[in-house]
Parts: structure tokens; C-alpha cells; sequence
């Protein structure tokens, strides 16, 4: 029943370095239209299933709901009479199926019921691009460690040289925070994105108990006890794992432009970018474009709590001020995935000049190969 | 020299309600285009007053600056691989002047010196919608408040009925919000959105100390006593600007949702929205609309804030986190600006409704005609 | 080995209001200079185990490690010389276990270590009376969707009259907020908030593999794979968590304001307060603490998640950023659970009113009986 | 009128890094007390000169309002009852006077007068001490400027060497930005900062439309046109203006601790902090303190803006947000300033280093001294 966004929108002038990656695609209006679409056609499904509508209207309305069928623009443009664009969306829809089917679709359902279920297999779908990358960041950290396992560093504590370290420990560092970071969130997607399912004022009226289960099933999201229309921990705790999986892979980011001063010079960009006027400039670019990126999440996660509190059974504002940083959150924290993962992946070392920056005394980085081996024993 | 964006980018299906009004169009990837070609062919133009480039070279330039001739797509892309837009369109503008002018292109310029003037020239447009929207809601509520200078309202504190008011004391608390935070919008926009003009490292090498003086003049921005490329308060000013109008708007609008509340019913929204599921609703959709718009600046003026500090004489991700926040912290202020206007312009007002809930007691509304009277001339 | 702090600092001017509950103690100077102690108690305790000091020594400072032969004004302003409260709270206790012992104190440790871990005692003992009031107010939620289960309530969407609902299936919701936060949180208490033991660049030099598992069991902590100097995921995750409950708490607590309001009347705080002006006025003054507290959320999240690209072995500033936000995070988000336990424990329903406010057309609420009681049993 | 806070609490555990300088004493409770005394006093004065209140009564008042003789800890508890610490102090107020002028004291005002009056009082006193550092920090970059106006330094843009500048021109940067910052402040404190006075509900019942004026100018405030209860462009404005200055003192900071790396060597600390794990280090300490405490402000920011649109004539909890962050804002703008100071004034450069470190090619650092001698012009 899950149905892909066929179609890429071509990118913005930003999009190259911001919105990166399948997430920039994964949470376009396309992917939008499809989402809602596939929500209405699942709706009349398994209100099918139980009687509730004709089979041929159902029928009707999964054959009306195809994405080229709806104008983005046209949806966008009458959401602002009604407030949100589930509205001329059904109306499309109903014109759509015709007078014979018409009154069966969107049965007993409010537009929220159909953007925030819309919303979660937005959210499903990007965050499986998401992970991907987050995942082979982390496998490029663990590669690094791996093989840098006993590569001396200097340890720099407020950028002021200390004791010795190894290389692999601070990638082992980069590892740990990215899995942390990736495993809460995968958890977050598999039991914290629900279906949204209950009518006008939340109360399944005309739909019946067992139907958010049903369409829960068939969307491939979570089953919630209670219709949250209101009841927004849902979308909080998504925030929270998206701003903490940015500031994971910030990290990183933030060490390799350090690393790779031109006064330090251990590490250094596998394909780094160019400037438009110093031409022999090798900037971290993608360290830097996940920085860029990664620092947009924190305020984004600040809006999306703040809307918590919505008013009984619909809020006044509050809901409307979800989609688009949430959008925005899963965009940039796809883009900082796909850029940190560029970056890992291509990363170029320089052991002899760790080793040429070592601190006087002893190398002696302590136990950071025993915890090197740890940490990359617990990944497994 | 000012080259408006002619073309507008359709709707997406969220702008209807999200990116309202023409602040929408103004800081679009079309208007982003325009305004970095402007800058390029201003930046040809004042180096050929003073003769550091020929004035065909610059004539040539300016003939190549058309948007038309540039994919924004393409730009999008290719910006990926250094790390911005400009790289990418300046090598365009090189090859469509030909080798003869090529290098008098971007002369002596660097890709922020014009990203920075350009994103002050988008808002600079952008801002002139938005404080004609907000005059408009401004002027709304000073009708409001004239109208309705001894209309009686009962005073709520903590919700709670207190002692009484008048309804047109309350519409001049907003006049007086909208305007103080209109005022210094304005004056940020006059006198804080600067040109940008340094070279690679903010010397002038090769430009010379008088030319962003010169390219200011031109583009219609400040002059900045220094190239700002690190030194960023003047986006601090704006976000600030931004931040407390978008909440200027909202304070109305909150207002407007609870004196239409059902139980309350003192003022109506003149063009109320509908629902997908109850056609007999009167929802205040513009009000709820301004409120989920301006919800979106507190984190967004919090990301701005936080890019402050970038380092030494090129941000490491910090001015990359501008970009987009930036943009959106436009596009909701001015959506918000743009839907109150509509809110207030309309809004329907029922004194008996307003007399009849009133607290038992004497009819007393204080001063509060003295001092609509005192806020109206405050105004004028 | 958990030794509570036994003194009790007079609450400040708004603390009454802002500081409410017993999580105010917990996060106290007291309380973390208590925790401070217990972290340098227990290091030498498990160093004593393993051989790396002697066991003389570790009970010397054990005895040293005593709140009271302490000065916090002292730590606090001597703590500027070196950045931060231990280094002079190290040479205090090396001053008090006399030259004999000194340098076994804080052995192999860096100041990190031991603040972070007294950060995690912290935390971890505020979150146990954060956790109590939360279940309290979940409780009282439970008890009201219970009693109302079949109490009629006008469902109200934009505010607007919608359909019938139940107060009960309104309560359930609430409830269903704050379990879910609830449990987040402690996941979060239990798995997340770890020991911190790493030595100056995090290699366990002079320390060994397994003391910061000794010293977590020691302290009730969990066990981290790696050192986490620059690895915040774990703040971050408690961070999220706080939000979340913070906008949990907020919702039930703004629904009572609007079902208080005079108009609609069909809930009060049965201790409501009262005003400096209106001897009359019934505030819900419980409700409206519980906003004013959850309100200062998203920001310090916001704080806490930007603070997270810590630079290499120590962060420069990133780290400080963290110590009063998430004081301050604790404190907010406590208190937002006290004043919403209180004011959901004391709350008094009014079916009457709520039946006469009621929609035209028929009394049915649906599936909402189902839903509180499919609610309630999934709770136990 | 203006009395000052003449008891100074003992520092906290993290006062002395992130509470220094002094703003701390100027935003603690012994200061807010004394703020709302010297309200309740000159609120009664300027009645007394109306006929308002009998002069014997205004005298009483004045001669209670010692704040020797009020007890924080008792207000503080007290203050949960009614929501907020001015209905205790009124309180006490009234029966330090004895009934003979009881019902003089707080006379037709209400609690928020009290406390947003307070609130802007201690702002302005705090803004005092904060403006003195600011200046003392923009002097020293300036004495940087011109010392170093010929130094040359090698220009970095993303971390990487580009093309030379001088010192001078990255002091003078640093300079222009705490400059810009501090005279928004100063234009903020001098116009934004009023009295706030309007009775239960901002109709100035029972007061008269004299009385805002005559108050503000006894407490040496603006006079606002209306009461500002629900109107919080004054509070947005000034969070505005120390966001601005929070990371315009960051900017240098950051700097700092890049030039200060072992491996760049080109500035040192002159009081540089110690380890306590690492007696040789040389840590940047005032560097790191001001970006702890700097990187405070944007969240607070956005929790003041956030709470900006307040219930119709008394807030359901916004107004109660704002009154920690204030304080909380304040204090890390005033210690980032503060720490920022001391770091300016004692930096210690190394030219010989600086010159080491240029990228190879012409040292030619463009229009750098032409640059620093406009910024020094434009400054005096």
C-alpha cells in the first residue's frame, strides 16, 4: 500500500548545500501529496473492510487517488481558505469519484486525521534515508577507528594541547554518538509514529474502535491508544531524536575543521571544495555544510515543542506550526547525515603529522586502544 | 539598478497557508537569483566608474546578468561542490561574457561579499511587503480602536472576567504593539542592511576603501563602515526585528480566537474558514493562521542568534545556518503580517455581545477614551 | 553510597512560583556540591579497591568529602580562575586530608569527570521527584477519565464549538501525555544518565578499563562504552525527554485555563488564587504556573542540543553552556509537574455546565467510552 | 528615588564562571526587592502629589518600604499562593503601615504595575554595569586596533589560510561589532525601558491618565503612550538587543581560542586558568567563560519572544515565562561581557608568530590600516 514519490522537484539554489541527500525528496510537496493520497485511499479501505463503505467506492477512490491526478499549486493556493490543504484536497477527490462515491470519501474523518497520519509516513519514509546515511557515517567512523586504532594524537582539551590520545578513540567518540543518536531515533520510528485516526473531535465517531488499528496496519505505522490529535509527545519526542542525531554528527563535523587547519593539518577533505576567488583554497566543505546544516536543528526542535500545548480538541495554531519545521528538522538533519557520511567516508589521515604534533613526554595514550575495541565490540 | 523578480514560483502545499502574501514571491529562489545578479553586474559597474575594469567588460557583465539565462536548478547543484551558489554562478557568468571579459567578472570578490549583499537586497524587498502588510493591520486596529473607543468590554486576567475595558482600548494595544515593532523594522531596514564588499579576507585588496560605498549606493543598501563577513549583528538586528513583530501579530490574534470562542462570541472573523468534516463551523482561520506563521520565529531568530559567532574571516558553518532561517524567519513574519491584516480588516464585532458579558458592577471602563484618544495621536 | 543533601536553601523571590516541588532542593548548590563529594568519595573508594590508592587514604577522603566542611560561595568564586567549581573543590579536600593523602585525591581524574558524574547524581535524583509528581498528575488524569467517563463535554476545535466529546476521554488524553512522557523519562533516568570517567583527554591513563564501571555501581549510574567528554548525546536525550514533558504538562494545564475562563465554566481549581486588586477573582493559579514553568522549556532544550559539537577532547564553552540550562530545565520542568499534579488533584468539574454547553443536535460522543477505558487498561 | 541594592548575596557554585561580573548583583533578589519597594514608595509619592493618597500615608509607605524589613524567603513561599511575590509584599506592606493608611498602599494598581515597573528598573540598573564592560571590552579591541593596525596576520577563511590581513583589522572587527551591540542596548534602556501602570486592567481606573508619567519620571523610566500588560514589544526589544550583544562578545571569543591553539600560537591569555588534572596548561579561560555564558542567550531569546502573545489583559502564563529568562539573559549577557573584558584588556599577542604563520606569496594585506583607521574615526 506504500506508494513512493515517483517524482524528484528539481533542486533550489540552497537545496545543493542544505538540503541534501533522498531526504530533501522524501519530505517534498510530491512526497506531501502522496502521503495524503495514500491516507485517503488506506481510509477507504479498511472502512471497506468493515462495511463502513461500498467496496466500489473504495474501489473508486484508491483508483482516484493518484498523485498526477491533484495540482500541488492549486491545493496550496485554496488551503488558505479553510486552513489546511486536506480540504480542497477532498474536494478534488469527491469531484474526482463523482456524485456515486463522493459522500463515502474522507468518511468520518477530520483533515487532521489525514495530515498528521500523512505527516508520519513522511516522517517514516525520510528517516529510512536518514538512518542509511547516519549508518554509514557511523560505519566510516568505525573504519577510522579501526584502523586508526593506535595512530597517536595529540588530546586537546580547549584547544590547548594536553596528553596523548589515539586517533581511533576519537572516532570510536564520532561512533558512539552517531549510533546513540541513530538507535533512538529507529526506535522513535518504529513505535512512536502512529497513525492518526479520529474523527472531528477525536471521539472515532461513525468509525469505530478498531479502525486506527486497521489503517495502522495497512499504512505500516504504530497503532495509538488514544487519537492525538492533542496530544503531542509524539512529534516531540521525533524532535528531540532529530536534534540530538544533528548535534551527533555536528561533532564530528566540528573536529574535522579543527583537524584539518592549516596549522594542524592531521586530516583533510577527500573531495574538498574550491573558493570563487583563492583558488588553491581545499576547504572542508562537507565538514562544514553538516555544521551549516546540523545548526538549524536546535531552533526548529525549540518551535515544534513550544507548539505542544494545543488547545482541547484542535489547536489554534499550534498544530498548524508543526509542518513545516518539522519539514525543515528532517531536511536538515538528512542533509548534516548525507554531508557527515561524504565526509567520513573520503576522510584523508596524516599520521605522521599526529604524530609530529604530539605533546613532549611519553606517547602514552593510556587504555584507548582497550577502548577502542570496546566500543566497536558493543556496535556489533 | 533595483531589478524586481518577475517570474513567481507556484504555491506549494503549504504556502496557501505558511507563505502568505507577496513576502512569499520576494524571498523566493527567483528574487535570491535576481539579486545576485544585480550585485554581480553592480560590482562591474562601480570597479568600471573607477576604471579597475573596462567599462565593456562591465557593460558585457550586465548584459549577462539576466535571470533568465540562469538554471537555478543547475546553481542548486553545482553549489554542493563548493560549498555555495555563487561558485557555480559566477563560473556561468564567465562563460557567458566570453573569454574577453571572464576575469573581470567577480573582480577581486569573494562569494559571501555577494551571497551577503544579495540576501540584504532580498530583504530589503522582502521588508517593504511586510510593513505594508503590517501598516495595513496596524491601520486596521486603529479603526478598530477609534470605532470601538467606547464600546465596553468586560477585562479578563488569567482568562478570568475582571473589571471592565473598552473594546477599543484593546484594538489600540494592538495598533501599539504592531507599530512599535513595524518602527524599528523600518529602521533596521534603512539603516542596517548594508552592502557586503571585502575580497577574500575583508582587506579590500584589489577593491579598493571606497568602493562598497559606491556598490551601496547603487543597490540602494547602507554603507558598512567595515566588511561584516564575521561581524553578523546587522542579521542579529533583523532577527531581532523580525522576531518581536512576528510576536506583535500573534498577541492579536490569540485575542481574536478567544473573543470568537462560542461561549464568548463578541467579534467574528469576516471570512471565517470551513472543515472537512463540519460544514457548520466558523473557524477564525486568519487568526489561526498568523498565530501557526509567527509561531515559527522564536526558534528561528534562536538559530540566527546562536551563528553569531564565526570565525576569525570566514564562519565554519555558521554563515551557512543563515541562509535558510533567514529565509523562513521572512516568509513566516510576513505571512503573519499579511493573514492579521486580513483578520483585522474583516473582523466582525458584536457590542452586545460585549455588553452582555460584562462583570456585574458599575459600567466603569476608566480612562481607557482618554487613552485610545492619547495612542490615535501618538500615531499621527 | 547515594548520600542525599540534608540542607535546604530558602527559596527565592519566585521561586514560589517558578522553582516549586521538591526538585528545587535537588538541584541545588547543596545538592551538587553534595553530589561533587560523593564523586570524589567514591573514586578514591573504587581506586582503594583496585590497588591505586591506599586504602587509607580513600577513607581519609571519604571523610573529607563532607558537605559541611565546604564553602560554596568559596568553591564559586575561586571556580573562576580555573573555569570551573572543582579544581579549587579538589584542592580544598587536598588541603583537608593534609599531605599525606592530597595526592591521592581526584587521582588520574580531570574535572570533568567529576562534574559531569555529580551532573548525572543530580539529575538522577531530581528525575525521582520529577518522576513522582508526573505520576501524581498522571494519576489524578486517570481518576478524572474514570469518574467522567461519561460526561459530556462540547468537543471544541479552533475553539470553536465542534461535536460532543466526554471530560472523560478529555482526561484520558492528558493522561496519555503525561504516562508517555513519563516513561521517556525515566528510560532516559535509567539507561542514559551515566558515570563519567575518562582522565584529562578521556584515555583512562592511570586509571584503567574497568573504574568507571566500579565507580558507576558505586553511584547507581549507568556504565558508558566510551569516556563521553565531547559525546552529549546523553544530555541531549535527557534534554529532549524534559521537553517533552515540559509541553506534556502544559497541555492539560492550558486546557484548564480555557475550561476555567467565566464564559465556559465548567472546570475551577479548587485552590484558586486570588489578586492584588480583586479580592473576587478566582485565578487558576495552578494551571497558569504550570505554563509559566513549561513555557521556559524549548529554549533551554535549544541550549542544551547547540551546545552538543563540543571541539575534540574538551569543549571550548560548550560544555559550561550546559551546567545551568539543564539546572534550569530541571527546575522548570519539576515544577511544571508539581503545580499540574496540584492542580489536577484539586480540580473541580462541573458536568451541569458542561451539559448546557453542549452543541445543538444529538448528545453522541462516539467511541469515547471505549477509548478512555481502552486508555486506562493499557495504563496498568 | 533610586535606591540601590546595597546587599550583595554570596556567589553560587557556578557564579564565579557564569554569573561574574556586576550584573549578578544587579538582577539577584535583594535587587528585585528593593526595585518593588522603590515602586510601591513612588507610586504613593506621585499619588500623594495628585490628591490620590493623603501625604502622612505616602510617607508611611515610603518609610516601610525598607527592604531590611521584608523577607525574601517568605515573600518567595507566600508568592505561590496568588501566583506571583507582589500580593505578599503588598501584604506586608500593609501591615507595616497599620490600618490607618493600610488601604493607601498599592492604591488602584495592580501586581503586574508593580512587577513589570520592578522588572524594568532592575533591567536598567543591570544595563548600567553591563553598558560599562561592554565599553570596556569595545576599548581594549579598539587599543588592539590601533596597537596592531600594521600586524600582519594571515587571514583564515573556514579554518584555512587564505590571503593576509593585519590584527588590527580583526580587532576592529571585534570592536564594531560590540560597539553596534551596545548602542542598541543603550537606545533600548533609554527609550524601551518604561513604567508600567494601568490597574487591574490597563484602564488606569482609580489612577488617571497623569500617573504613568509622573511615576516614570520619579523612577527615572520612559513613559509608555498605554499600558504595556499584554503589549511585549519592550520585553522582545530588549531580549533582541542582548542576543545581539550575547554573540557579538562571542565572536572575539571564539577568535581567541582559535588564535590561542597550541599549533597557532599567535595570542595567549594574560591570565590564563590552570588543570586540574594538567599543571602546565595555559587555558583560555575568559575566552571559554564568555562563550559558556554567551551561548545561553539565543534560547532564552526565544523563550521571551515565545511569550510574547498574551491573553487579552493579563497573560495565562507568558508573562510568568518571561521573569527567570529575564534574569537568566541578562546575567550570561553581563558575564559574557564581563569574562570578555578581562580577556580583551589582558590578551597578549605574538607578531613574530603571527608573521610565521602568513601563507606564502606578497604579504599584502590590502586596505587593512586604511580599514582600522575609519573604524577608530567612526568610533569617536
Amino acid at each position: 500500500m506504500r506508494r513512493s514519490s515517483s517524482r524528484s522537484e528539481p533542486p533550489g539554489l540552497f537545496d545543493g548545500v542544505l538540503a541534501r541527500g533522498p531526504v530533501r525528496d522524501a519530505v517534498s510537496d510530491q512526497a506531501w501529496l502522496s502521503a495524503l493520497l495514500t491516507v485517503e485511499a488506506a481510509l477507504a479501505w479498511v472502512q471497506a473492510e468493515v462495511g463502513l463503505v461500498p467496496p466500489a467506492a473504495a474501489e473508486a477512490i484508491a483508483d482516484a487517488c493518484r498523485p498526477e491526478r491533484f495540482d500541488v499549486a492549486a491545493l496550496g493556493r485554496a488551503a488558505a481558505q479553510g486552513g489546511n490543504p486536506v480540504i480542497p484536497l477532498v474536494e478534488t477527490l469527491r469531484a474526482l469519484v463523482g456524485p456515486a462515491h463522493a459522500r463515502h470519501v474522507h468518511h468520518g474523518a477530520t483533515s487532521q486525521d489525514v495530515l498528521d497520519s500523512a505527516g508520519m509516513l513522511v516522517a517514516f519514509r525520510a528517516l529510512e534515508h536518514l538512518l542509511a546515511d547516519l549508518a554509514g557515517a557511523a560505519n566510516a567512523a568505525a573504519h577510522l577507528a579501526r584502523t586508526h586504532r593506535d595512530t597517536l594524537l595529540a588530546g586537546r582539551t580547549l584547544l590547548q594541547r594536553a596528553v596523548p590520545v589515539t586517533f581511533g578513540l576519537l572516532a570510536a567518540n564520532w561512533m558512539a554518538g552517531i549510533d546513540s543518536a541513530g538507535r533512538r531515533l529507529a526506535d522513535v520510528r518504529r513505535h512512536r509514529l502512529a497513525v492518526q485516526l479520529g474523527g472531528p473531535a477525536g471521539t472515532l465517531a461513525g468509525l469505530g474502535p478498531d479502525l486506527p488499528g486497521r489503517l495502522a496496519a495497512v499504512l505500516g505505522l504504530a497503532t495509538p491508544v488514544l487519537p492525538w490529535h492533542t496530544e503531542r509527545t509524539r512529534i516531540a519526542d521525533l524532535a528531540g531524536a532529530l536534534g540530538s542525531t544533528a548535534g551527533a554528527a555536528a561533532k564530528p563535523a566540528r573536529d574535522v575543521t579543527l583537524l584539518a587547519e592549516t596549522e594542524v593539518g592531521e586530516v583533510a577533505e577527500g573531495r574538498p571544495g574550491g573558493s570563487s576567488s583563492m583558488p588553491h583554497k581545499q576547504n572542508p566543505v562537507a565538514a562544514v555544510s553538516t555544521l551549516g546544516a546540523a545548526a538549524q536543528a536546535p531552533g526548529l526542535v525549540a518551535t515544534l515543542l513550544a507548539a505542544m500545548p494545543q488547545e482541547l480538541q484542535r489547536g489554534t495554531g499550534g498544530w498548524h506550526a508543526e509542518w513545516l519545521p518539522l519539514r525543515e528538522l528532517l531536511t536538515a538533519t538528512g542533509s548534516a547525515a548525507a554531508w557527515l557520511r561524504d565526509c567520513l567516508e573520503n576522510l584523508v589521515v596524516y599520521p605522521d603529522r599526529m604524530r609530529a604534533n604530539l605533546p613532549p613526554g611519553p606517547a602514552d595514550p593510556g587504555f584507548a586502544a582497550a577502548l577502542v575495541d570496546r566500543a566497536l565490540a558493543a556496535r556489533s
